[in-house]
């Protein structure tokens, strides 16, 4: 047996769809002229796949812990961690993690404005520096900006809880106090009470907010935690399936996932190819990637915005474009390489969120079963020889196919 | 409900491949002339199956647990137990077995020979039987010849562990001593170092190692254990399906795995039906062994030898031999039964050892639903009505067709 071959996973974000009223009652994928898509399914083996299990809405969190071979009812506790992680704060198992929003509050502690008159770097830059590695008794609270108003919170010690309810009130009301939601949570629940009392004392006559008051604006005086979640004991992916790994991603979420599971994220895409589009880029790099690691996850977000959108026709354009960054992919991939073509949870248009639907699967490698079907789509992979699978199935898929897996029993 | 129908487990051993380049990406049970296996498949009912779970790499002993219904996460702790019963020992749950080498070993307890100059039958007949019944204390040693220079161990007592090291080197190297995986085994690996030690006190002056120096031969003055497995504590087939059951194997880890589960093996496959080859005698002996029995499970071993050996043309021309003998089943089967035409794993003919793809399934009985799949390969199960299945779903559902299982509720 050889070092096995490479393993190259392509996400196409929520690209699954329903049947279309608006397209004759069929999906975006089986409207659009997509010959290279179609190519891999002509010389790969396909399926459906349930990213989580049958009827399961996947978030893009635990849709993407599902694929790299995490099961994300042992490892998600909510999204704090892997947001968190996205902006770069990747803390050790048993850190709690919030995503948290600037603000504004009056005297009274009333919520006035959710998003502090939409505030965004470098002010934020700034003010998450003042509250950075503030002590709060035995813990400490480690903070970063995120895009506009946003940020992130980590609180770093022992004993932390991710069951503690949001300081954020979701609404233009009193901020909320955390409270415990299990019992050994008090503690949890205290530290963030405190943090948010004290992220008030800090800002509230912060120089970047004395000089927005001046011009006019709504100053962000406090910092609101919610969603809770606790960084998980999580074995890294290179030591998990003793594989290098790379994750080439534009949405901070999904490198928060690819962090957190111990993937080098490529923050620049650029491409030296000449093309000018975000897919292309992303292409060229997952394989630059290809070249110096073992496996490479990219994810490609255009679809699932058109289908949050609820527009088909800009969807079946951007099936379009993945079509021709499918080209580069098959063109520039080597030889021997495993590919798979999935997506994380259909969004169907017309719905406009995530659904539970099974997504389209091809899975290319050279001695691949060739299994007649002609299109990438949801009803003619269906057909496929991979029948239906879950998606913590796909890891040890892909890695017998590249010849690395190992013989349980003799 | 009657008694319930017969039932016929056919497992052809490695069948399952990939697409071979020189084949021109077929695989080649695709190429292969068999219209015996294919008429089960037209008349039968078709899928693929997991052996194990999908993408796991099944070897013979956890594929055969897992297809007898038995969950070998559950059961397996290694190959031991099941080498050690396919020689005829077979233990208790509890019990501890070795697989063995009689080999040389210099004064210093340096490994010079792994294999004692390639002893065999009957000087490790003798040799064993020095060695069988050694009492470690309140542990007793139970030793039987094996193939060749091999030889098979159990250790009988309470409070035994598999989780001790091999004392066999593995290379010509200083004999390793057994040391404790974990904190209980400590006397399991004192039992395994004594035995070690004392079997070379036994041996090296054994009348048939004197005749042996005398001949120029080398001596087998040690006998090495490696692979610790315990006897599973597990439901004999009979009280578990309610069916008295054979097992026709050729291979004796396959006749373990049927022994340690409570199968009676049937050692002497011959056949007086006029034919020769080792698997018509297997199918005679199948026949007959299903007038008498509710269950019999038989494994043909040729396809897999010849993938090992990388050779696709031997393999279609094996298939082209285990076509005969479906012919020979079809023809002789009782009216009634229900038989199942799988495979333990994938061994791709271009791999040479096995994979974790998934094996062709067709299971059938006369009012089977039709499914239109035309001919037994991996392509075409794949589009059958059974879909993708596991394993260990294998007997639930042999039974279930053969009018044999429980009511789950009212």
């Amino acid at each position: 047996m050889d070092d096995g071959k490479k393993i190259l996973v392509i996400i196409m974000d929520g690209l699954g769809d329903r049947a279309v009223r608006s397209l004759g009652y069929r999906t975006p994928l089986q409207c659009a002229n997509k010959p290279n898509l179609d190519w891999f399914a002509v010389n790969g083996t396909s399926g459906i796949m349930d990213v989580i299990s049958p009827g399961v809405r996947p978030g893009s969190d635990t849709s993407h812990l599902a694929l790299l071979g995490y099961d994300p009812y042992q490892v998600y506790t909510g999204r704090g961690p892997f947001e968190a992680a996205g902006v770069g704060l990747v803390g050790k198992a048993g850190d709690v993690a919030f995503r948290c929003n600037f603000a504004t509050v009056d005297d009274g502690m009333n919520v006035i404005d959710r998003r502090a008159g939409r505030i965004k770097e470098p002010d934020t830059t700034e003010l998450a520096k003042a509250l950075d590695g503030m002590r709060l008794g035995d813990i400490t609270a480690v903070v970063k900006e995120a895009t506009e108003h946003r940020a992130a919170l980590m609180l770093q010690g022992s004993g932390l809880s991710p069951y503690v309810s949001d300081a954020d009130p979701h609404a233009l009301a009193t901020v909320s106090r955390s409270e415990p939601l299990r019992p050994n949570a008090a503690a949890t629940a205290e530290a963030v009470n405190e943090f948010v009392h004290r992220s008030y004392e800090v800002l509230k006559d912060h120089p970047v907010n004395r000089r927005r008051i001046a011009e006019g604006k709504q100053p962000a005086n406090i910092l609101l935690p919610r969603g809770a979640g606790v960084f998980p004991d999580i074995q890294p992916f290179e030591s998990k399936y003793g594989m290098s790994a790379s994750g080439v991603a534009g949405v901070s979420l999904i490198r928060g996932i690819c962090r957190v599971c111990g993937l080098e994220v490529i923050e620049d895409a650029g491409c030296t190819g000449g093309t000018d589009t975000d897919m292309n880029a992303k292409a060229c790099a997952a394989l630059r990637e290809l070249e110096r690691k073992d496996f490479v996850l990219m994810n490609v977000k255009a679809t699932d915005i058109n289908s949050h959108d609820g527009d088909p026709r800009s969807k079946i354009e951007s099936i379009e474009r993945l079509d021709a960054m499918a080209k580069a992919i098959r063109e520039g991939i080597p030889s021997g390489t495993v590919v798979a073509l999935a997506a994380d949870h259909c969004t169907p248009v017309e719905k406009g969120d995530h659904s539970g639907d099974p997504v389209p699967l091809t899975i290319y490698v050279e001695n691949g079963i060739k299994d007649g079907v002609a299109s990438y789509d949801e009803v003619s992979c269906a057909r496929g020889a991979l029948g239906r699978i879950r998606g913590v199935d796909l890891m040890p898929i892909l890695i017998d196919k590249a010849d690395r897996s190992e013989k349980f029993g003799a």
